[in-house]
């Protein structure tokens, strides 16, 4: 009997054709640059992005904290939403890997607008740390897959570009946000100073995130990847199911997010649910009325060998991905009614 | 013609006696433990607040930063309202002095209650900062000088001591809320694990926090005063002040609210003022209507040698103290009403 | 034409059983503790070591970094030779990462001896950090590949423990020198409280490390790995190589050193050597007289299509490894007796 | 009975004609940069130095950790010699409050060459900290009171525009080798970037140190004050002591430097003493042979009134001030005669 796990689209495996592509990968030291398919992954995701360079690391934590680091500082602040990835999920890393203040906006499903933003620009005041960096995550991960449109994105990076901040993209499902509102990566470029991109989530690489920027902004990148120990030696490896998911796995995300949008609506209809945050990407996040609490509801769903993850008292997040089928999404389905 | 400056309760200068009282000092290497009157001062704010050990400072900047350290560090989370000085005001400390995050509570006028508190103490799980610490400030300067009873104080410190949580006090303006709620200092020792009590504010001292724990607490706050460069020599001259404000400038706090009082009442008649925070010690912050702008007030206030803080877009903050005569009230309130 | 790269022993490339054990292998997401080949890797790593725990990292730098934060913190300080890894080639991160000071040893070729230990540690006083960690190299990069035996190692673990010092090895090479000195690992375990074990290097593997200590430290590390972002996925490819180095590639290591050995005969007949370290290991570093710069040198051996490390001025290293073949030995002695 | 108290020359208290300066100043609160007194000290010390502005501070420590701080930053590295104060006696600093590394160097007596800095400056390398800061102290303390001349300074200093480095000065006791030198201070403007000036030890000052630079780094340095809480209120008290020292207190060094060189030359026929470091200016430090050990020898010296301070095993120093009667030092070259 198969398990459907609904927890994240980060426990995905590699298909078949990714595993073949992962072991004919040339490889080198990465350290010393020489890694032929790490050099092509970063050469294409920053050519997809349009952006100058690329650098590979473990995980999207790592891209993230990293290019936090360089923007930011001692005595410096970072304007993110409340329930952004790197203040929440990043275990306090924008204070003790970067040193720096975070000022939290109350956005709207972790969408944050350009008032909101300029209003957390702090005075130049010497009671206030320096605010250098506005951080956007799209989609939102804790705002039920919400995403940014790219006029959205355009108008906070004007506004960066007037009061001289930074602007980095937690892009852990970036392409789940592209997909859904049918936007080209390129155009990313122009607008943000650095992109995480990440590869282990939705696209189904088994690891790896690539950092995107400027030459000199990624070169600054590499040093700090050194000093966290981020710098992998053969590494290509990974790199190749990088490659392959980039070629291969970014338009079936669509099937993702039907799967997403079918689970909502089952989900509307049953007597437990109180809530259920729109689905936009691949993200269904739902309140549960007093009939389950979240974890008596995790373990109904067990019985049915389908697992998820609780988010706070009461609320459930499913992650539709790569590795549901048709079966478990049935199955899924099925057991949400019956529940 | 005199100046009235409501800028702040830091702009006092010690009265003939005071001054007296610190030319009388007696004086010795603090750095070595051996100046009497800091070593009196130190015991003296101890007992009053019913600890153990006290440390002598040059700011409530440093004795609040030294405490966030000595109870935080790398990994961990600092609970505090969104307006406390100690996020606000103390440039990004917590995060570039003691590498620690922050969770910050959207509290009623600078205050938070305990399921506030208790909704922010994060789960065990590594994706998050490991909650270490809950500061308070009392007064709550950005709050309007509202303050914590002691029921609230206790019922805080109870949730603390079950969650294994320190909990530090901002005692910026403790005397203010003492004397406004007639309370005494003592009990403050049965909730806190480390206070914060300054001297150089309504108490009129030219300089000086004492910071106020357990004696392991203030050993450990004496090495941190160290590396920050707080350790002074000869600084008995200035513990003297503070002897002195302790002992003479506590009950006339009662006199600065009365003033504040008055204020607020006049302000509220006016045609330019919105709203008005209510005024429970000596601060008033209030919020201008159309009439004016924050500059522009400020720019009329001044035609009249009065000086006041802007506090944001539209808001002006008023704090009385020590050197604001009973003529200077006179010619403050007339002048509001005449604006 | 082969090229002969002596560079460093990171820079072994997977053989096809290596490959073949890494595409057999069965993955989950680690970030859950759900890879089993990542399960079985800190299992057996542990076991091999008689320590408790394993925690499996992208590399040396991070298993190290790691180490060090859990182990230190602000206001203490690591003793550790002036040659050492984590001191010289790691960014700066005992500062950056840990917030700790240093203090530097000038060691025999990167060995420490007991007194110099005690000499380093500080007295109680707030004038200095608190000495928390020492920590070793074995062998000894920068000292030519030196080793301790296990008697060194107890010797200086008896004072550690007698001082209430963490004991940290830098294992970056530790199989070189368990192989040279015919010690087993699981001593080591009886000594110190961790321990980073490189398998990317000498052994092979193309990527990754696991950091050795007891369960509670383990579960610490987890965290701190985290924070720098090195909390893989499905990794259990890149473990499965691990697991197969450390089955089929400590003993071989043996020919490694004797090629290196051969390499320090051959220099120190040559007429542009003033000096070589004695080679202990797989490490060949050597000083050249004025008839060669470090610069030239490197050039005079890539006309030759031999690759290797300028160390300094004047200095040059030479790395054996799994990679340089009988041919490739060969070679290099020839080119070496006619530069 | 008279107490000669050689442990430091920070024990110094106020003359009555210091005392009375300092009551008769006048204040201001200096966060807001209205305190009179603090700003004319500020400008008197820059101007004697040849910097553009100054930054009055608690401590000499806190000038000290905030240059550093706005020279360096994480993933640099600060190069000064390993007897420095700012590595030795500020409690790890460098490392808590800056995140920087240190190269150590081991130099003459707390003198750095040229030649030693040069080896020291790391090459642009990922594996390394970037090499940000050369910091001298000047008198050298653990150096027994050494000094450089203009001369070596100059040449230092050249160095360092080459390489683009920052030179700070720690001068903790900077006028000491002023008048030992017979230099001006002046000159020291043309050479260092940051200079940390200290009134409180020879000088005779109860409280305070000024930090020097351009007016751009004194901007950020006042930031970096506020954050470790600096920044005090009405502290014009202080300054006016400090005034006072400078206008009245330099030129009797060299009585203290008289009283230094004829301890030096009791202690060398003594029978008790192995070595003495050669006496240039206020510090006497010694080696003690086999008949005493520090603790004993300072117990010997207790029984006669005299304290000094133990200095590492076997080794005591001696420093002479202000406060150091003609009737203290004809007590104590008896005592040491007689031991």
């Amino acid at each position: 009997m198969f398990i459907t796990d609904l927890r994240s689209d980060t426990v995905t495996k590699p298909t078949p054709e990714m595993l073949q592509a992962m072991f004919a990968a040339q490889v080198g030291d990465d350290v010393y640059e020489e890694d032929p398919t790490i050099n092509a992954l970063e050469a294409k995701a920053a050519a997809m992005f349009g952006m100058e360079a690329g650098l590979f690391c473990p995980s999207g934590t790592m891209t993230n904290q990293i290019a936090i680091k360089v923007h930011t500082g001692p005595l410096t602040e970072v304007i993110c939403d409340v329930t952004a990835h790197i203040y929440q999920y990043e275990g306090g890393g924008i204070a003790s890997n970067s040193y720096a203040s975070v000022a939290l906006v109350n956005g709207l499903r972790g969408k944050m607008t350009p008032e909101q933003i300029e209003g957390n620009i702090r005075p130049d005041n010497l009671h206030h740390p320096i605010t250098k960096l506005v951080a956007l995550e799209n989609t939102c991960n804790k705002g039920g897959g919400s995403y940014y449109t790219i006029d959205e994105i355009a108008a906070i990076s004007k506004l960066c570009k007037r009061e001289n901040l930074a602007l980095h993209l937690d892009g852990a499902r970036v392409f789940n946000a592209l997909v859904a509102s049918s936007e080209d990566a390129k155009n990313y470029g122009l607008y943000f100073d650095s992109i995480s991109v990440c590869l282990s989530k939705g696209l189904g690489a088994p690891v790896g995130s690539v950092l995107l920027g400027s030459k000199d902004f990624i070169k600054k990148s590499r040093r700090v990847r050194k000093v966290f120990g981020g710098g992998m030696r053969q590494a290509g490896y990974l790199a190749a199911a990088c490659i392959y998911a980039l070629d291969n796995h970014i338009d079936r995300l669509a099937e993702d997010q039907r799967k997403a949008k079918q689970m909502e609506e089952v989900l509307l209809q049953t007597d437990y649910v109180e809530s259920v945050l729109p689905v936009e990407t691949n993200i269904v996040i739902f309140k549960l009325n007093s009939k389950y609490t979240d974890n008596s509801f995790l373990e109904a769903l067990a019985k049915h060998n389908i697992r998820a993850s609780g988010f706070g008292p009461g609320m459930i997040r499913f992650v539709t991905h790569l590795d549901i089928t048709d079966e478990m999404q049935e199955h899924t389905l099925k057991v949400l009614k019956s529940l």
